[in-house]
């Protein structure tokens, strides 16, 4: 079976540094497969990229390689990892935009780092590691390239510290974590430390409490009505019925996000 | 020959909900070969995918298993489909975003129920199930699980009714039913029912009539012309020769059009 | 090995247009392997497509067939072309958006005009070429299809003038020629035509000089600072640390940039 590769990048849409990227792999390994998964995520957001990896990624089967280049410190003294976590394959700039996809996997993830050039595009660029050292070893390793020839273990790396919500005065206070393009907003509160469904919901420091209704499934409610739900990702989740929350509401990732059970706040 | 996947979603690009379904499938059928046709039908509109499905799927060889998720009622009872028509295979809502493939089929559509959970991601989330119904099960069917096996085939199926255009006073009237990226505006008049040339074009309900040329295509008006020409859907559009005539008239789909033939109106 | 057949166009995103040149080249060739480029070049925009082409295109390997559909003359009497210049293979109109591929290369490109209806899909829509000439040539194309048979050889084609830097008073006088998805502002002067790093930076025909750092890579500088630095396409680069350069210059392709070695201007 030919090799899968994914690519996932803050390039934008139409960008012609995933189209060389792409050029790069199937240079080096015609057979490679290549999937898009998105080169929307917002410039050098490690936050939005590590929401969007731990939400997408767990889905893949083993043996697929994730080439992952958001970069904002492409060129420094910053490494490059190649990752082996449970099933998942991945190279990935040292920034922890990978990190969150450890929690709950009861493996330590086994890391390189990127040193032996060998594999790499030369000359190396230095602003485009994507097309001239993760696409080339990407290749590399579907051609069968061993891990262990790309450089050698480490047992540090960057870690990416995402908002955690916390239990105050019989609340739960934390904050949407990504605004989907429907305008959905999916908090950091795992719905399944939820007692029982909230009464109050607070969206944003000034904000007076919202009427909202608990639903299981958007078409649950009439067309514009505010609903909190959980997600397909098993968190809380604020959404309007076939409306855009995060445009009504005024919020965007990082708006604090409260949920109580009493109706008095 | 890998069995072709194409998906079709009003997800948004860069959601991690269409990686999720890439990772899904590839998870069941490594061998699928994927292809993105749009994740950019507008949120849970039924039209613009109903026009984009008919303009885009008749291209499409058999075999070929079309994934198409924009799914207002998703959780709700609306049923999921498996829908075979001529030579297509879908698998989607039971929206009616698919019925307008039926015009001009001389054959009925033979239609199944989603309704066998062996075949379907667990636990099935209430509010994705493209990740967990339809993603898994187009999966099963290239690797050549028969549709009957998946549910029971049903008579009955929800309906889209398209807008249809009227002849009134010796007038065609009908409407916008899709703006290209162009701009270019695809109206619901089929362009083989005009008796001849049109030579008055009224956009919108209190737009004067417009000034225009009649062309065969873009480039033989200079450029900013307002042209009206058959489309390569076989449609009447409106255009601006090198310009958005969206932005330019201020239409958008359900803009009315009327075209007549006598200069005075 | 399946042949690979890459797509750029100026469609948009979520194009019926393209997902229906999909379904042509599948139709065709099912094995033929799709890779999108972009699909966001700018409407009719050829400048903007042939640095697209310049920067993604060598990096690919021999044999990809690469269809390019930038076609502000659709329909009239314009040529489409195959072009073969050393390893590439090009299906485009005859608008010189590809001609700047040919700069620095060695070998002169082969170029043949489509006239052969025998690999077209008729009836060919006056507007849609892409679908009906370019598409079902790469498609015939990836099958074994000789070129030669597609048309016979030309020996003049369409050149795309693109605007060149010029040293003038010891500075040297460009433009940006390519805004990129992050802002950063590609000009058109080569970084090694630069005698040293430049000491001065005009951007704009009234815009007062600008304070800027000299980098190697944008992470060496603070964010916000303006650095200029040297693409990874090897030419001069305007860009804001972990920034937007566009947005807060208010530049864009076509502005004009000056570089010069003295202090005082």
């Amino acid at each position: 079976l030919d090799p899968l590769i994914t690519l996932t990048t803050d390039f934008g849409p139409g960008s012609p540094y995933v189209a060389a990227m792409k050029g790069v792999i199937v240079g080096i390994n015609p057979a490679a497969r290549l999937l898009d998964l998105s080169h929307r995520i917002p410039p050098q957001d490690l936050r939005h990229a590590a929401f969007f990896l731990r939400s997408a990624l767990p889905y893949f089967p083993p043996k697929v390689i994730h080439v992952v280049v958001v970069d904002p410190g492409v060129g420094t003294d910053r490494a490059l990892l190649y990752v082996r976590l449970d099933k998942l394959r991945l190279l990935v700039p040292d920034n922890g935009c990978w990190t969150e996809l450890v929690r709950g996997s009861a493996r330590l993830p086994l890391v390189r780092r990127l040193t032996e050039p060998h594999f790499w595009r030369q000359p190396v660029s230095a602003t485009f590691h994507g097309r001239d050292i993760l696409a080339p070893v990407a290749a590399h390793l579907s051609l069968g390239v061993k891990p262990k020839a790309l450089g050698p273990r480490v047992e540090e790396w960057v870690h990416l510290e995402m908002p955690a919500p916390r239990m105050e005065d019989g609340k739960i206070r934390g904050e949407v974590i990504f605004v989907d393009p429907f305008g959905n907003l999916i908090t950091n509160i795992p719905a399944d430390t939820l007692p029982a469904p909230p009464a109050e919901l607070r969206l944003g420091e000034k904000m007076a409490r919202r009427r909202f209704r608990w639903v299981r499934t958007y078409g649950e409610a009439e067309p514009g009505t505010l609903v909190v739900l959980v997600s397909s990702s098993g968190q809380l989740e604020i959404a309007v019925a076939q409306g855009n929350a995060a445009r009504r509401l005024r919020a965007r990732a990082g708006s604090p996000v409260t949920v109580g059970w009493e109706k008095a706040m």
